[in-house]
């Protein structure tokens, strides 16, 4: 199986500085095979036209690894707006657990693959995913061809019979050429104890895999900690060999001069997940604290119900907004550093930057075109700038993850949107308008 | 010359509280005559049917009242990423003055009709624009037929033609059943002298109009007018008179609380442009605190050069994200209350909230329609929280000002869109990538 992107505009996102080119490229199987700068020449490509399954013109277009996000918890697409403007403990005890305590298998099936189908149509290719019921989070990432990191959500209440699927899904879906790879999930500090966490971490070090947590989301949290051990959630992760392993720390906003030390020699980095912190009033992540101190900062969007979207697009500008007004100063990061965190930075996290977040030859092709003939993408003085912080998911036309396309001309290619939809449809009517 | 708009989801923002209801809407030449709550019975559209020009089929879209943008600068489109993540005084004097004082009325043209289209595109149906060469701006509106508030800016330097113009345009344009009203702008307290706000004063009595100005936008305005005059910004424009005019302060970020008891006295209202605050790293403005005073907040999006976007639906998310994280409340602000931002807060500080902002019987026909039928706005739990969070400019379908379609199906009307972008991309040629 072979694609040809022709005459497209690259930025393949594999150096510290923008490097943007027109190139051809050519994918072959799941992976990059070769980018032709500067386009190829007639004769080249009437010669690789020969045995090319696919040419797709890609004129007018520019082409960007796949965004990764690199914490959401799909199984809850189905709260998008759901009574939010509410604080965040009344949101959860009074909104959210009440449903979410009646999910079952088709419940996370439908959910899952709502949030999926928008990720893709947004440009998304990776998700890293922590929830329950993750045999269906795998089973909707296989039928569409998305890329997945999952994680069952390890609590206290819940360690043994999680501990085993995350065992079982491990052996079954984490090895090579897999769109899966299979991570061990402690839920949080405050909702595991160190028995727990430590049992995690024995359980990473196992399997040879990485530790996905929430961690330094919410002032209340900190006190929490501190109240329960007297340390900080860091230091808390940090002694029970949480940082033994590599993590992906979901949120990240709380840290002291202290924390950042000991956050300095972790593998992995932080998931800045700034729209849910805002919607939630959670506080905001200083991104340019953390990356001057040498931590990965990657991007994720949450779960669809604290976020009401799953736009990385959204995600990216928003990175920008916050920090600029909250240092008062416009140059701390720029449109380049935050799409960098939305791809190679993600990758990087999730401890896949061998494989994906940039577009180099070898790579897996995992990657999206984006349509710039609009007129809120017009003119264009700055590609990166106007990809951060004028275009939206809904400019993405085409996307491709390992090897094929998912998406072209914005059509989901074997994706039934609408029987999506009506199921869902269902769902709230039994779930959230009324009885069972 | 009438219009139906069938089976529309309306929310009329006429109330405190969300009233959200199936309807069908009558346009008669420029006003809405008519709403029919729960859509009409088959015998009342046949008889309507009759006489009736159009009829637009709105199932499953959303009807609301025309965004109304109140700060802007239309002629600075060409701006849009132009160099940014730069230091405000940096990007103003070294990127933005030396193309701008090259501007004449070609560029103030096509600038101006870009901003338009990216206006309309994203359900924006009357702007506020404070900048030179208005003739150009009256033009363009006057073609497309969007409506428009405009004022020449006035600085020291410039005051004698402004003001010549400003009369001028005022007893030309502003009349009713015109699509423009006419203003007078000081363009901001460190601009404008005493003598100057004095005359700008005196000029908005005679003519009876009010006065648009930049306020309190940044920390080192602060310092400034406090070096020169020994006072706050807002304090400065209330001894010499402002306030006895309606005003339009833009930005109004930096108050104190003797500030804030001056501001509850006027008539008019805070235009908050977040994007531009935050990418320019002003700061934030206090919406709450401002309406817990019973001052009145509307939205604009500053020019396309600091915002990159026109988009106020972006800018409307922006108000909830930066409330909600600033105050660490996530019940401070309702999506609701935003939509009024954008609507009839909006018509209230421009002094146009008898004829726009809200749809309602006798009202102008300026009004939205927003496709809901798309993945990213599904599932609908709350309308306002997916038009707030979820929606962007891109999802409205249908836009209708003073009872023209001037956008259906996402096609403008009349416009030519193409020729417009090739224009700019001269000017673009010539100004901002070598010498004339």
């Amino acid at each position: 199986m072979k694609t040809l992107i022709k005459n497209t505009i690259l930025i393949d996102m594999a150096q510290e500085e923008p490097n943007i080119r027109k190139a051809d490229i050519l994918i072959e199987e799941d992976k990059i095979k070769k980018i032709y700068n500067n386009n190829l020449t007639q004769d080249e490509y009437l010669e690789i036209n020969k045995d090319c399954n696919k040419v797709i013109d890609a004129n007018g277009m520019i082409c960007m690894p796949g965004l990764i996000n690199t914490h959401t918890h799909s199984g809850m697409s189905i709260f998008k707006g759901y009574k939010d403007d509410n604080t965040l403990m009344d949101w959860l005890h009074k909104v959210i657990f009440p449903v979410e305590n009646k999910f079952q298998s088709n419940e996370i099936y439908w959910n899952t693959y709502l949030s999926c189908i928008e990720m893709i149509k947004s440009g998304t290719t990776t998700f890293n995913d922590m929830y329950f019921n993750m045999e269906k989070v795998i089973e909707v990432a296989e039928e569409i061809g998305e890329r997945a990191v999952i994680s069952w959500s390890v609590t206290d209440d819940s360690i043994r019979d999680k501990f085993e699927k995350t065992k079982e899904f491990f052996y079954k879906y984490n090895h090579k050429n897999s769109l899966i790879k299979v991570l061990v999930s402690a839920h949080a500090g405050y909702t595991c104890n160190p028995e727990t966490i430590k049992r995690c971490v024995n359980l990473a070090k196992e399997l040879k895999t990485g530790i996905h947590i929430h961690l330094a989301e919410t002032k209340s949290e900190e006190e929490i900690i501190q109240n329960r051990y007297g340390k900080t959630p860091t230091r808390y992760l940090k002694d029970l060999g949480v940082f033994d392993v590599p993590v992906i720390l979901a949120h990240g906003i709380y840290f002291s001069q202290e924390d950042i030390e000991l956050l300095k020699t972790i593998k992995g980095g932080i998931s800045h997940n700034p729209i849910s912190n805002c919607k939630l009033a959670s506080g905001v992540c200083d991104v340019v604290n953390l990356k001057n101190n040498g931590i990965t900062v990657a991007l994720g969007t949450d779960g669809s119900g604290s976020t009401t979207t799953l736009d990385m697009f959204e995600e990216m500008r928003l990175v920008g907004y916050l920090q600029k007004v909250t240092k008062l100063d416009a140059t701390c990061i720029k449109a380049y550093d935050i799409l960098r965190m939305a791809t190679i930075e993600g990758a990087k996290v999730l401890g896949l930057d061998n494989e994906i977040g940039t577009i180099e030859e070898g790579k897996k092709a995992d990657l999206i075109l984006i349509n710039q003939n609009k007129t809120h993408l017009f003119p264009i003085n700055d590609i990166c700038s106007n990809l951060v912080y004028s275009a939206t998911g809904q400019d993405v036309d085409t996307v491709i993850i390992n090897g094929k396309i998912i998406m072209q001309n914005r059509n989901l290619i074997n994706i039934d949107e609408q029987k999506v939809r009506n199921e869902i449809t269902k769902i709230q009517e039994y779930l959230m308008k009324g009885g069972e």
